[in-house]
This record gives structure tokens, C-alpha cells and sequence, in this order.
């Protein structure tokens, strides 16, 4: 049978086929200047105030790195198409140039770089597909997460969406743009171990099924797991809190950490199976609700007093549903030291290397965006786009900033603007302005198309 | 850095923690009766009249192979919990059980069994999440795709959207999920050379804008290639369109096989560069539009009658954006020799080990579908659950007709009723019933409970 797996030293050939063909059209024409691509988005998807960029550090490390390896350089000679002069000069290729990305973790507006290529176009060029492809998936995933961590107030948020997401490398790199997000744990195994997320887990109907009743289950599992979480829903979920009450005081020796709510009206039967372990003198049980989750019923629920500890959420945010894409684009900006920009109808692009400056209030809160040329200084604002590979050869420091991701999410999130918090769609009023240097920029070009 | 690839021997920890868990706890409970988990779900998505059921073959046999290595092991040790003799027990843990599957490429609907297990229940347990991960990937991409084919009638639908994919496993598989779907090629080099379907590229913007003028973009690319397609929308699409018709007058050896569009009012577009081309005596010249396109927009833009040879879609595709999750469960429904199934608010579970008969017309058309008991003979309707795995063994020649899946799925579309291949959201009219033995067993089951 064909390998599920996608090796590494196979990600050369995850591009798209015009990637190479316009490699070997640049090889065949010796053009070899300079380029700067930048990777951008052109509108936030509707309901969004602000993207989470994630990936762009980890990508860029990982492109770094591409060969072709005989392998592929195999493949692609029985694929057709390409010449032999040209696959002798893929075996040799590397990537040479610089990679600029904003940090892991940062707040993104439309038209802002995630990350700007400065290579000859042979390197450049041959980056695109891929770098899009493994950016935009942290970066929906990371988006839709934090959304949801906002909504939860501060309570865990668990993810339990695997099984849903799209495939292998959705499930286990998902864990890191989740990691970022600030959520609590994960429930999938591989994700958690490899990228350092707490493992999370309690019971599913099936065990419950499995025993005589679901006394039994309970109590089986509370004493292989003393304190573990009890699914209470498998039958009737409040006669489940029951059974769970009684089953403790039968059997004092048994430890249960939590409940976990499955179906129905999640805050009704939170409500009512609170009152019951409280007056059993349960204070200490939480309660975990899961099924169906997203961030607008995480909000509903806890606006409505909803006495839920922690979030269970899967399906929803596995795969981002109600923004499922973002509309990446991989520009040519500049080749040979001349800004270049597309003119295609409806869609202008800002010429030129950029940098984003960031201006914070007094309160340390962002207070508005300049995107601005790359040798333009701002007396206002810190650059946001720092050097993530230089030469070829990734940035320690740089690299090592992404691993902080986490905690630099959390700061943000705790200073962010009452306009980018809320969920609800519409305008969040955070101003993201072109530099004057830009802006002569953009009209000098309108003049000559 | 982490590595990007997850590796096929890494499978077997791609799970929810509970699965492991609970798996533990039945190993401590020496609970060792057979169980039967049916994988379905329980509605289709909105908009949809049916899904194709794709991967669920190639996900049996997969699973079938999932071993526990040394490594997973020891990670499974420092994440805690779990006994050492469990461990152990995991060392030698096989799939020595039995999986049922639909054939790639069936079409599917609500509560239908796209695959059951039968298996010692410590064995069934452990393939739930990675199943359902894997199956439903594949399935969410081809039910998407096969409403672009549809809508296409007849003309080849090529996959552009890898670097909207959710990630490379994503992006690889969906190939394999696209070429069920009748997709007639990729631009994904990784994904086409694997999964075996053909290759496609024309040039982007970034070529145009990185030579001097247009025309010398187009005149370099047509003659590295010849009979290529030139994207013509750099600038202005229709002066894009004159340039080419000019080039092929001023240089005669220049070929050129085809124009895209990729960008504006497609319809109006693809009329005035056929009117010029055909003008200029270029009727051989086919044309491409890409853009934001999806099964309604190409069903819009034939219906006004646009002289569109060939469609590229990506976005909307590469996410399914308007059904990116079926909500797939797979739930015990037996165990021990019993029917089992819960009753949580709203869930209401078809008890038993099952098949799905499939009643065809007069004519071969697919005309009702009864789902039964799996020891039920129904002398209406052929079954559609074949046996995939056996004794823990890929069967061979269910394996060799899942290879056969492309031309099954095209044979399909040719005799799929009315009802099922209309794209606008509605009933399709397509009987699913339950056998007189299925429908005693539920109501047995409801007097029960």
C-alpha cells in the first residue's frame, strides 16, 4: 500500500508543478537577481477582528532546509518536463537568501506580511506553495483558538478536536498553533507529546456501554483513575450525576476530579447538576462541558452564569469551520531592486520590502499599524518583522523567540483592545495605516500602470 | 527544530488519551468479548444530497498495521499513567479483528455505516480516533470535489488549492481523494506523483512581473514550453489576451495551447478572449479560469453559456469551506453478543452490527437503500459493506477494487438520479429506510430504556 506518511526530505516536491516550471524558465533565462516575495492576506475572513499569525517562524526554519533529493530528483525526471542541465542544478539548489516573519503568536491585520522573501528568484520562487500550506494552517487553527480561549474568561479550554481535523499533519501541528492559542490540553496523544501540550482525557460512551450499567463504569474507571473525569450523559444525564453522588457515598475511597457533560442543554444541566453535587457537599467536582462548542456558545453560556470549569472543543475549532481559509497570497513585490506589483483587477498590492510598525498606548495596549517601506524609519511604533533566517541559516534568537510564543499570546491578550476582543462580527476600529514613504509609493505606481 | 513529518510507525499515538485509557482499563478488567464500533453520521451537511465515502479502505488496512514500537512506548511511559504491564500488553497489541467497509467512492448518507469493526473491544477501541481522522479527511474533500465535477459537465476540473490545504498530509491525501472524485489533474507535485493522477501548471503572475513587459514573459514561457497556457491577467486581461494573439502572429513557431483567466467577471471575460482569439483564427486556443471558483460558480457560469474549457479551483475545494467536518461517530453498538447503543438527549443510535442494501432501477439507477441488520437477507438490493479486513489481514481483492475506485465513481455519476446530483441545497428525495428487522430491534430497544 502507498505510505501514509510524507517525509521530510520529501516536502521539496509539496509544491505546486508551475513552481518548478517557472524555476527552470528563470534557470533557462539566467535571471538571477534578487527578489522579494511578501505573504499577506488581503482581507480578514468575515467575523474576524485580528488573524493569529502562527507558523511563519517554524516554516521559514523548515524551507530553509529544503533538497532535492535523488529520490525526487528521480521522480520528477519520470514526471517529464524538465531537462537534465536543470535537475543537475536542483541537486545542488539551496536556499541562500533571508526570511523575514513577523514573531509566532502576533496579532495580523489585512495587507500585513506574515513574512517577506528576499532570495534570487530561483530560491523564492520555489518556496510559495509550501510556505503557504504550512503557514495557513497554524494560522487558521491559532486564529479560531484564541477566539475561543477569549471566550472562556480565563477557565481551560481543552482541545478534543483530532478525529475532526484534516488529516495527520492538521492534528499533530495543530497542537502547536493551539499551544500558542493558550489553550490548556489537548486530548490527542502524538500532538501533546511532540509539541508540549498537557494531555488531557476522561471517558467515552463506549466504556459506559460496555459495562452492565453505568454504575459499574463508573466505578471501574474512578478506581483504575482515582480522580479522573466520569462521562455522565450515556443514559440520562442527570440520573448520571446521581449515580455519580451515590457512588461516592457508597464508596468513600472513590475520588472523582470532575463530570463531564456531553449533550443537550449544556447550561441547564449545569446548572442543575451543580446544585445537586453541591448539596451533596461536592463543591469540589467540576464540571466539564463539551459537544458542539464554539466561542459564541462558550460566551452564551458563561453570560448565562453557566457553572462550567473547563471546555471540551472540537469540531468547530478542528478545523476553523466558519473560517476555514484565509486568502493567502505569496507576492512578487520586487526583482532587481525595482518594486514590481500586480494590477489585476481588484486586486492592488503594496510595492516594495515592508515592515510593519506596531504603536502601543501608555497602558502598553496596540493602539494602531503603519505598514511601511523596509528602509523607512518610524519615530512611532516598534518593527514588527524581525530576520527569522539570514542567508540561508535560521536566527537562533530569532527561533528562540518562537519557542516563547506562548507566553508572549498570553501578554497580548491580556492588553488587547476592547475592539479586537469582542466575537461578535464587525469593525474593530484598530487603525492599520500605509507610511507617507508607502503611500507615495502606491500612487507613483497607479500613475505609471 | 521538531520535525514536520509524522512517521508511519508514529500512527499508533496519533489517538485521544482516553482511547488509551480506557483500553487500559479494559485490560485491567480482563474485558475481552467482541465488540462491533459502526463509524457514520447521523445527517448530512447542509447543502449536501449525499456524500462520497472515501478512505475508509485504505484506513482499515492502515490500522490493521498499527504496532506500538519501542519509542512509542516510552513516551507513552514518561507521559504517565500507565502501568508497565499494560505497556507490555501494548508491546505485542495487534488488530486480529475484522473491519467492514462501503468501497472508496460510494455515495453515502445519514446513519449508514461507512465501516464497522468487529474486534476484542481492547482492540476496536484503539482505532477510533485515527479512523475517524483519516476517513473523514478524505471523505469531506471528495464529496466536495465530486459537486465540482458534477458541475463542470464534462470538462476537467484540475485541483489548484495545496497551499489552501489544512497541512501535507492534507494536501497529499486530498490528491488521492480528488482522483476518486473524477478530478482530471493537480497542480500538487508531491500528491499527483503519489496517488497517480496527472500533473498541470501554467505560470503565475510573479514571472510576469519579474520580466521587462508582459509579452516577453509570454514569449519566454511559450517557447521553454510550447503549447503551454499563459496567464493573461497580469495587467489587464483582455490587452493580456491581445498580447498573446500578437505574439502568435509576430512569431508563428510560438504555441501556445491555452490562456487563464484568473481573475474579473469570468463569463464576460472568457466570451471576449474567445470572440478575439477565434477572431485571429486561434479556435484551437482553450481557456482556463481559475479564481474563487466552486461548484455553483462554474454551474453559473455554464448556465450563461461561458466558453470555459477547463476549470482550476482551489480554495473552496481544498477546505470543502461550506462542509469542512462531517460530524462522523463511531460508537459500540455491540458487545459480548448484545446490542448496545445510547440514549443521550437527541442521539439516537441503531443498535447491532449492520449492511446497507442498495436497490438499483430498471436502468441501474440507485432508486432506496435499506440499512439492516448484517444478518438480515434482504432479497431486494445488493450489499454494499464488503469485508476489508479479515482476522486482522487486508483482504486482497477488496484492496484491488479500492484501486478501481475513479472508474467506479465515474459509472456512478453516470446513473445518479436527478435528486442526487442537483447542487442547490434540498431534498433529494432518496429513500433510506430501515429493514422490518432493524426497525424491531430500535423499537425493542426504546421499550427497554
Amino acid at each position: 500500500m502507498t505510505p501514509l506518511a510524507v517525509r521530510d526530505d520529501e516536502l521539496a516536491l509539496l509544491t505546486d508543478l508551475y513552481q518548478l516550471t517557472m524555476t527552470q524558465a528563470y534557470w533557462k533565462e539566467a535571471m538571477r537577481e534578487t527578489a522579494t516575495f511578501s505573504l499577506f492576506f488581503r482581507r480578514l475572513p468575515p467575523g474576524r477582528r485580528f488573524m493569529l499569525a502562527c507558523g511563519q517562524q517554524h516554516a521559514a526554519e523548515r524551507v530553509s532546509r529544503l533538497r532535492f533529493t535523488d529520490e525526487a530528483l528521480a521522480r520528477l525526471a519520470g514526471a517529464g518536463g524538465f531537462e537534465t542541465g536543470f535537475l543537475d542544478w536542483l541537486a545542488d539548489w539551496r536556499f541562500e537568501g533571508d526570511i523575514w516573519t513577523l514573531p509566532e503568536g502576533t496579532p495580523v491585520f489585512a495587507d500585513e506580511p506574515l513574512l517577506e522573501v528576499d532570495a534570487p528568484i530561483a530560491q523564492a520562487q520555489l518556496l510559495e506553495s509550501l510556505l503557504m500550506n504550512l503557514i495557513q494552517l497554524e494560522t487558521v487553527l491559532a486564529s479560531k483558538a484564541v477566539r475561543i480561549v477569549m471566550a472562556a474568561r480565563g477557565r481551560p479550554v481543552v482541545d478534543f478536536g483530532m478525529r475532526r481535523m484534516h488529516g495527520v499533519d492538521a492534528a499533530v501541528r495543530g497542537v502547536r498553533a493551539y499551544r500558542t492559542a493558550g489553550l490548556a490540553g489537548t486530548s490527542n496523544v502524538l500532538g501533546g507529546l511532540r509539541h508540549d501540550l498537557a494531555l488531557n482525557g476522561t471517558m467515552a460512551h463506549s466504556y459506559v456501554l460496555a459495562h452492565d450499567s453505568e454504575r459499574e463504569a463508573f466505578r471501574a474507571f474512578a478506581r483504575h483513575y482515582p480522580g479522573t473525569t466520569l462521562l455522565v450523559d450515556t443514559q440520562d444525564t442527570l440520573e448520571g450525576v446521581t449515580k455519580v453522588i451515590e457512588l461516592m457515598r457508597d464508596e468513600p475511597e472513590i475520588r472523582v476530579g470532575a463530570i463531564r457533560l456531553d449533550s443537550g442543554d449544556l447550561g441547564t444541566l449545569a446548572r442543575e447538576a451543580r446544585a445537586r453535587l453541591d448539596a451533596a457537599g461536592h463543591d469540589a467536582v467540576k464540571i466539564v462541558a463539551s459537544s458542539g462548542l464554539d466561542e459564541h456558545a462558550i460566551e452564551a453560556l458563561l453570560d448565562a452564569g453557566a457553572p462550567i470549569d473547563t471546555f471540551g472543543v472540537g469540531t468547530h475549532m478542528g478545523v476553523a469551520d466558519d473560517a476555514p481559509v484565509i486568502d493567502l497570497s505569496y507576492k512578487l513585490v520586487a526583482y532587481a531592486g525595482t518594486p514590481r506589483i500586480k494590477h489585476s483587477a481588484g486586486k492592488v498590492n503594496l510595492p516594495g520590502p515592508k515592515q510593519v510598525f506596531r504603536r502601543l498606548d501608555a497602558d502598553g495596549r496596540p493602539a494602531g499599524d503603519v505598514i511601511a517601506g523596509r528602509d523607512e524609519t518610524l519615530e512611532a511604533g516598534r518593527p514588527l518583522l524581525v530576520p527569522s533566517v539570514v542567508q540561508g541559516l535560521p536566527v537562533p534568537e530569532a527561533m528562540a523567540r518562537a519557542g516563547a510564543a506562548r507566553e508572549r499570546v498570553a501578554e497580548t491578550l491580556a492588553r488587547l483592545p476592547a475592539g479586537l476582543r469582542r466575537l461578535a462580527p464587525g469593525e474593530s476600529g484598530y487603525p492599520v495605516d500605509l507610511s507617507p514613504g508607502l503611500a507615495r509609493a502606491v500612487a507613483a505606481d497607479a500613475r505609471r500602470s
